[in-house]
């Protein structure tokens, strides 16, 4: 027995179950370990960022940590934006990074490289194992990590010497640390503020998606305030049945509209809201300079206990149909394809209980109208706003739910990014319909470049923002990663190939010439 | 005027005219101001690895540094891996990183990340550009620091109002200063050491390819030494007419019989040669425990200098016909398609001062003994061992040499990490044939596995090495990027697909299935 075989043994005695993979030879004898316990399901991604997206949505979806298997520092490299998206998600990961045998590392070797440095500019926990003896406990800790805090990402950097020197036994992960709390007076505090008239709940985390919603409901409608989410979180629910939570835009102009005049903004499992990015002559934060702004609850912190607390301040309110979304079920549209139209033509057709992974970019707000009116679905958004999360983190997400239908939400240009997560699909058989919005380049550059001021562009604009010359043929990108897939020009041609795609199990790509 | 206008100004007349480009929102307003500077020719390219790998193809073959364009952290990590391969090959790279404005740092604003701390993971230089007015001066840092000690890594982060606020001017960045040498004693010592029966010469950089291989050729021939040079190298000189260099293994056992009983091993250009991995009961380095190891010139010295320097101490023997690669050109080979033929096949076919890129991995080694009988060419090598570097550095090559034909030999596993520089081919038009080895798994691993002991395999091993079940479709996914492909089984099919293509310009694909 070696420290590559407690390695896995902890991951199975502590609950981890799934492991993502994309190994190379300083990861072989945990490859070889994990041939020795089939119980853990490797499931190879062709990318690291295949990798780390899935393990992303299969946190979001299943709330459990599962692990991923990478190669040393570059495989890391390649993870990495995919981790951004997973740490901003608040999603709980534990990273098995491979890396030279440590008396390996006083020479030049080809791959040798930062492991710690790149590991920590996007991991919360980190740490090289320095003897055989304690990978077990090392690997615990991971996990015990990744689950701390509401979920972080945690890396542990395996030298190949310690995965194949001897070692005995294995750890079973502790729960993780209490979470922390806001005071009695904090509490207080906040059920005034919530009073006011006008007053704002921002919430995120699991209220978006489980029971605390309805709690959040009804202790905001005994207070008389306004609920609310950000507009980019892991998970929410939306469709009929969704308790009404008024969701924040895109847009930092249409945020300050939405905040203007609040007396109070209370934060639960949130932080400060800010615009995705700063513009000339915009503020950075859309809340009302005059609104007071109240830290009650962040991320890491308590937020079941906290909602609680606040509703035995306030009181609550019973809920009625009016604070759910109705079952305004949209008819199937004819006409011409519109993203309007594509937006109700899934909301028509798409099962209930399903899950959409919307990196849609552009096209999301056009589609955004069609899929309110869907049967009760999970939402899954890009909260880093690093573009490669869709595909991966739809994989997840199956994996954790193969029962329920996967519909992807795909931008042309964002699809490119990790396009080899669809042969995972293939091979595992998920269950997954991605949905290519193909408008043939950065359609949210050309925005954002308007909004900067520029109208008139010149070749290199043209060059840089235009997926054109050639145009891509996502038919033929899916065939060849093993998904079968058609191109739709008309609403027709979509509904057809939607409802098929509804009604069969496995992986399907539909390519929506708009 | 702005800030970034300057930067694009600076970078003009400090003598950068490409810039390989995957921008985002932070980058708009260089985005714009790249737009007004027609002459900057900049390349998109769907995925980050695409273009960090093309800036490092294009150095390795012009010699000049190139502007990639990144958007802030995930974006840069996704170049990551093709700048660690880019640093080990000492190739010049000017990174313009976009960030938010830095007034909007103190948000967490979805895409906010450590970009200082990514950048100095694999940067030799970094900077956050911290004046609207400074911007141009530290862009002339950055292009001379990119170009100093023999080619290194300069990341130039881009706050966006640093971009967008009112700056006047350019700048010209200054010549990198003058390289280290070697001392008159240090020269002497190596000079009596090289002088010795069966001592070896190690050498790297353009001795491998330029007038220097002459002069190190002669040297030691002179000194009736060994000349060689490091497996894994940025360019390297192979074919008719190339000056003999006894090219190093990939394998440590193998290096540690090539290297058995030297009685010196000086260093020129390069460092002390290390295992691509370490292995139970094998030394990390292949240099003789009693050899004397003579550090005399670094990577980052003065290579030509220090060559000289050691003629003028031992003198230089006149060349022969024997020094060099003799024209001996095989013929086009028949019977079953085997790897040995196929690299007989490019030889015979493969026209004079070609590029050769080559990431064929575990098909390579079957390859070169073919490829050593071709006309000359340059052969470009995976320095950093981080796959996904084949395609991406085709790119920079073509680009840089648009006259001479690009060869890819590519693994199907390790083309799958940056596929997405298949558009870019086609977008450019560049000169590029693709060779896809589909073994349909990951060989390299399946060879190192049985390397550390196991033979028998599971579920796990299988599922993590085979890229079956689905089997990739390379002609679809060139297809499905705009290139043509074909896929063959037989010689006779390889023979006339690979003809076809060298009697074409323009991008196309060849599937071997092997």
């Amino acid at each position: 027995m070696n420290g590559a075989e407690t390695l896995v043994k902890t991951l199975l005695a502590s609950g981890v179950r799934v492991c993502f993979a994309n190994p190379g030879t300083s990861e072989m004898h945990f490859v070889a370990a994990l041939d020795r316990h089939p119980d853990m399901r490797c499931i190879l991604c062709l990318f690291e960022g295949g990798v780390s997206g899935a393990a992303d949505g299969f946190y979001r979806m299943s709330g459990e940590v599962s692990a991923t298997l990478l190669h040393l520092a570059p495989g890391f490299g390649n993870a990495f934006a995919n981790l951004h998206n997973a740490r901003k998600a608040q999603s709980g990961v534990v990273n098995i990074m491979g890396d030279h045998a440590d008396y390996h590392l006083r020479f030049e070797a080809p791959l040798k490289g930062d492991t710690v440095g790149i590991s920590r500019t996007v991991s919360h926990w980190t740490r090289v194992c320095a003897e055989p003896g304690r990978v077990a406990g090392d690997a615990a800790e991971a996990v015990q990590a990744a689950r701390g805090k509401n979920g972080q990402i945690a890396t542990l950097i395996l030298p190949a010497n310690m995965a194949w020197d001897a070692a005995e036994g294995y750890a079973v992960a502790p729960p993780p640390p209490r979470l922390q709390r806001p005071s009695a007076e904090e509490i207080a505090a906040a059920a005034r503020a919530l009073r006011q008239p006008g007053a704002v709940l921002l919430v995120d985390g699991p209220v978006l998606w489980s029971d605390l919603g309805l709690l959040a409901k009804r202790l905001t409608k005994a207070a008389g305030a306004r609920l609310m989410q950000p507009f980019f979180v892991s998970r929410f629910r939306r469709g009929a049945g969704a308790v009404k939570i008024e969701r924040m835009a895109y847009r930092i102009e249409d945020n300050l509209n939405l905040m203007a005049g609040a007396p109070a903004l209370v934060l639960c499992g949130t932080t400060r809201p800010a615009g995705f990015f700063a513009y000339p002559n915009l503020p950075s934060t859309p809340d009302d300079p005059d609104t007071r702004l109240i830290d009650l609850c962040t991320r890491e912190m308590d937020i079941e206990w906290t909602l609680q607390a606040l509703a035995a301040e306030i009181g609550e309110a019973e809920l009625g149909p009016e604070d759910f979304m109705p079952p305004d079920h949209p008819a199937l549209p004819e006409g011409p394809l519109t993203l309007a139209s594509v937006g109700e033509a899934i909301a028509a057709l798409m099962p209930d209980d399903s899950i959409v992974v919307d990196e849609g970019i552009s096209a999301s707000s056009h589609l955004a109208p069609g899929l309110k009116r869907a049967r009760g679905h999970d939402a899954l958004t890009i909260t880093g706003g690093s573009i490669g999360f869709g595909l991966p983190n739809a994989v997840g997400a199956a994996v954790a739910c193969p029962d329920r239908k996967v519909v992807v939400l795909e931008g042309d240009g964002s699809g490119m990014y990790t396009l080899q997560s669809l042969w995972t699909m293939a091979r595992e058989g998920l269950d997954v319909t991605v949905v290519i919005f193909a408008n043939r380049g950065y359609q949210i550059l050309r925005d954002e470049l308007a909004a900067v001021g520029v109208t008139e562009v010149g070749r290199n604009v043209v060059r840089m923002f235009d997926v054109v010359e050639p145009t891509l043929d996502w038919v033929a990108l899916a065939k060849g990663h093993g998904v079968a897939g058609v191109r739709v020009t008309d609403m027709a041609g979509f509904n057809a190939a939607f409802a098929e795609a509804m009604g069969q199990r496995g992986p399907r790509l539909i390519e929506v010439v708009c």
